[in-house]
C-alpha cells in the first residue's frame, strides 16, 4: 500500500527495524546514550541551541505542551489561523484559560504578516502570538520568517506549530527566533506516531519561569532536570527513540539542505501533475505547501484567483468516490478534506519518505481513478 | 540482556514484529478494525462493559486523563498512597487545582481500608478518592475490593491506578465498582511504552459531564465521539496498537486466570528465593505484590515485623554496587529503590512475559553478584 497521507508517513526499513527492538532499561545507561544522541541530532534538524524535549504524546500533546508551559491563564494571546490546525492550536489556549484572540485568514490562503502587525498594535497587552507554520489542512506553508520579525519586534512570544513541516521544509528555529517550535514523530522524522518534540528559547524559559497554567505531565522543568542524566520523567516511547535515532542519522546524512531540495522539488512535480490532469490547486500558489498539497474538487479559472467565491459552483470531483477508488484499485491511500473541506479538496501528503516516483505512481494512479469519480 | 525492572517488560517476538509493521493510514478502516479489536480485548482483561480509551502516552499521562476527565478545581479529594506513585497522584489533582487531602501509609505497608473508611467520614465533602493498586515503588499491592467497599458505599468516586497491575494482578473492573482504572502498555501488556489506557464507569461519566478542569489532549468527550468511527482524536501510536493486538490474544489464550496464576506462582518463587538467599523482603508479606519484589538492603528480625525503626542500623548491601555487578557481570538488570527507598531497597520486576526459567536465571546471578555487593 502507498499512504500518501500527510502523516503517518512510510517508514524507512531501519526505522521498522529499530522499531522491532526489545526494550532497555529507560533509567540505564543504554537508553541515556540513544535519548542523548537523539536529543543532540534533534538540535541540528531544529537549527537551535535551545532545548529540545521528546514527548511520549502526538503532535497535539506538543501543542498543549507549549501553551501550558509559557502561558498563564487569563493571558492574552493572538491565534493566527489559516486552517483546521490553527484553529486547534487556539483551542487550546482558550481550554487553559487564556484570553484568545482570534486573527483567522481564508482557508487556502497563507497567514499576511503585515496583518499580525495590526493586530498587535491594536492591543498590546498581546503576550504571545500562536501560529501555525504548515497547514495541514489547507496546503499552506506560511512565512514564519516574516511573521517573526513582526512579533518578536514587539516584544511578544512566538510559538510555532511546526508539526508538519520540521524536518521537510527550511525553518531555522533560532536564525527565525522562535521561542516554542512544536513538531510530531509521524511526518517528515519517518518515524510511527507517539513522540512530540518541543524546543524552547531562553525567552520561552523565561515566560515558563512565570506561566501558571496547570501542568504535570508536560512540565519542561522536570523534562530538563531529567533530560541532565539522559532521562525523561516518565517512561519513554521507547521504540520510537530507538527509531528516531535511525531516521536523524538518514536525514544528516542526507544533508539538510538537499532534504529540504527533494521535498521542494518533489512537491512543484506533484503541483504540476495535478495541473497536467486538468485539475485545480487549491491553495494560494506562492504559499503552496512542500510536504502536503490540497487539490481543488472544483473548476477554477486560473492559478492564484481570489479564493472568495470559489466554492460558488458544482464540484467536478466525487472525492470520497476518489478516495476508495484510489484505495480499492490502486493501493494507494491519499486524504480527504477536513472539517469545512469536508468532500471540497482531497490531499496529497509527500514528507518524509518520497521521492519522485512515489509521486510518478500516484499521478498515474490519479489518471486512472479520475474517470470514475468525476460528477 | 535481561530486563527484569517493574517496566518496561520484555516483549514477545510476536510484539516485537508487530512493532515493524509499516503504517496504515489512522484513519481508515483497517486502522479502524485494528483499533476496534484492541479495545474489545482490553474490555476484557479490564473486566469491564464500560469504555477503555487508548491515550498516546506513559502512564503517568493516563493518571492526569482520569483526573482532568473527572474533576474540577477546587473539588475535595482523598489521595491515598503508600509510595512514590500514590504520592504522584495526589500531586497530579494538586496542580489542577483540587483540594487535595492525603492520606498516606508508610512505605512497605498497605493501605488500611479502615483508615479510608475513617478519612471519608470524617470529611463528607471528599468526592473522590485516588488510589493505587500496585504501588511499584514498595512493591505491595492493596486490596481494591475492600476499599471500592468503603468508598462506594460512601457514594464517592473511586479512580485507581492499576498501571502495574492491570492483565497481571486480578483487577475485576466492574466487580470492584472502579470508576477510572489507568494503566500503561509497557507492564503487563507486554509491548512497548507509549499508550495509557483508561476505562470509564457510568458514574465516571456522569463526573465527566461536571467537571471543569481544563483538558484538551485528554478529553475522553473526543475520545468517545472518535471511537465510534474506529479512531482516536489525535494521531495514536499505531505501531503500539498493533503490538497490543497481538500480546493481548498472547493473554487471552493464556486466559485471565491462569496470567494471573502465573504472576502469583512466579512472585511466590522470588519471595521464597531471596529468602532463601539471606536477604529480607521488604514489603508487608500479606500484601506482597505478584508484580514487583522490593528486596531490603537490611536484615531485619523475621517476616512481618512492623516497619517501624526497620532502617535503623546499617544497611548490609551495596545496592548501587550490586545492581552494577548485575548489570556489568550477568547481564541482568534490576531496578533502585526510588526517592527515600534510594540505597534501601532493589526492586525485581517480574510482570508480563515473564516465567519460571527467568527468575531461575535472576536467582543464580544474585547469588553470584551478592558477596561482591556485600558490606
Amino acid at each position: 500500500m502507498q499512504l500518501r497521507v500527510p502523516g503517518p508517513t512510510p517508514c524507512p526499513p531501519q526505522a521498522l527495524q529499530a522499531m522491532g527492538r526489545q526494550m532497555v532499561n529507560h533509567r540505564g545507561r543504554e537508553f541515556a546514550g540513544i535519548l542523548n544522541s537523539v536529543t543532540t541530532k534533534l538540535k541540528q534538524v531544529f537549527q537551535t541551541e535551545g532545548d529540545v524535549f521528546i514527548l511520549t504524546s502526538s503532535g497535539t500533546g506538543g501543542l498543549e505542551a507549549a501553551v501550558v508551559n509559557t502561558l498563564s491563564p487569563n493571558d492574552k494571546v493572538l491565534a493566527v489561523s489559516c486552517g483546521a490546525f490553527g484553529e486547534r492550536f487556539g483551542n487550546i489556549a482558550e481550554q487553559y484559560g487564556a484570553r484568545v484572540k482570534r486573527l483567522n485568514f481564508e482557508w487556502g490562503k497563507a497567514v499576511d504578516p503585515e496583518a499580525v502587525n495590526k493586530a498587535l498594535r491594536a492591543d498590546s497587552d498581546i503576550k504571545a502570538v500562536l501560529v501555525t507554520h504548515n497547514e495541514t489542512s489547507t496546503g499552506i506553508t506560511n512565512s514564519i520568517s516574516e511573521i517573526s520579525s513582526v512579533v518578536k519586534g514587539l516584544g511578544k512570544l512566538l510559538i510555532v506549530d511546526a508539526i508538519s513541516s520540521l524536518a521537510c521544509i527550511d525553518l531555522p528555529v533560532d536564525k527565525c527566533h522562535c521561542d516554542v517550535v512544536v513538531t510530531g514523530s509521524q511526518k517528515g522524522w519517518m518515524v510511527p506516531p507517539g513522540v512530540a518534540m518541543v524546543s524552547m528559547s531562553e525567552e520561552a524559559w523565561q515566560a515558563h519561569a512565570q506561566a501558571k497554567m496547570p501542568r504535570y505531565y508536560w512540565d519542561f522543568t522536570k523534562a530538563r532536570e531529567y533530560l541532565l542524566k539522559g532521562q525523561t520523567p516518565w517512561t519513554p516511547a521507547v521504540s520510537i527513540c530507538y527509531a528516531l535515532n535511525s531516521t536523524l542519522d538518514l536525514i544528516l546524512s542526507e544533508g539538510l539542505v538537499n532534504v529540504f531540495a527533494r521535498h521542494a522539488r518533489i512537491a512543484q512535480m506533484t503541483r504540476e501533475g495535478i495541473k497536467s490532469l486538468g485539475l485545480t490547486l487549491f491553495s494560494e500558489a506562492s504559499h503552496a505547501s512542500n510536504t502536503v498539497t490540497a487539490v481543488s474538487a472544483f473548476a477554477r479559472k486560473g492559478e492564484g484567483d481570489a479564493l472568495k467565491g470559489y466554492f460558488a459552483g458544482e464540484p467536478q470531483i466525487d472525492v470520497p468516490k476518489l478516495i476508495q477508488v484510489l484505495r480499492d484499485e490502486y493501493d494507494m491511500v491519499v486524504a480527504p478534506g477536513q472539517r469545512k473541506l469536508s468532500g471540497k479538496i482531497f490531499r496529497i501528503g509527500h514528507l518524509g519518505l518520497v521521492e519522485e516516483s512515489d509521486i510518478k505512481m500516484l499521478l498515474e494512479a490519479l489518471t486512472g481513478a479520475l474517470p470514475k469519480a468525476r460528477l
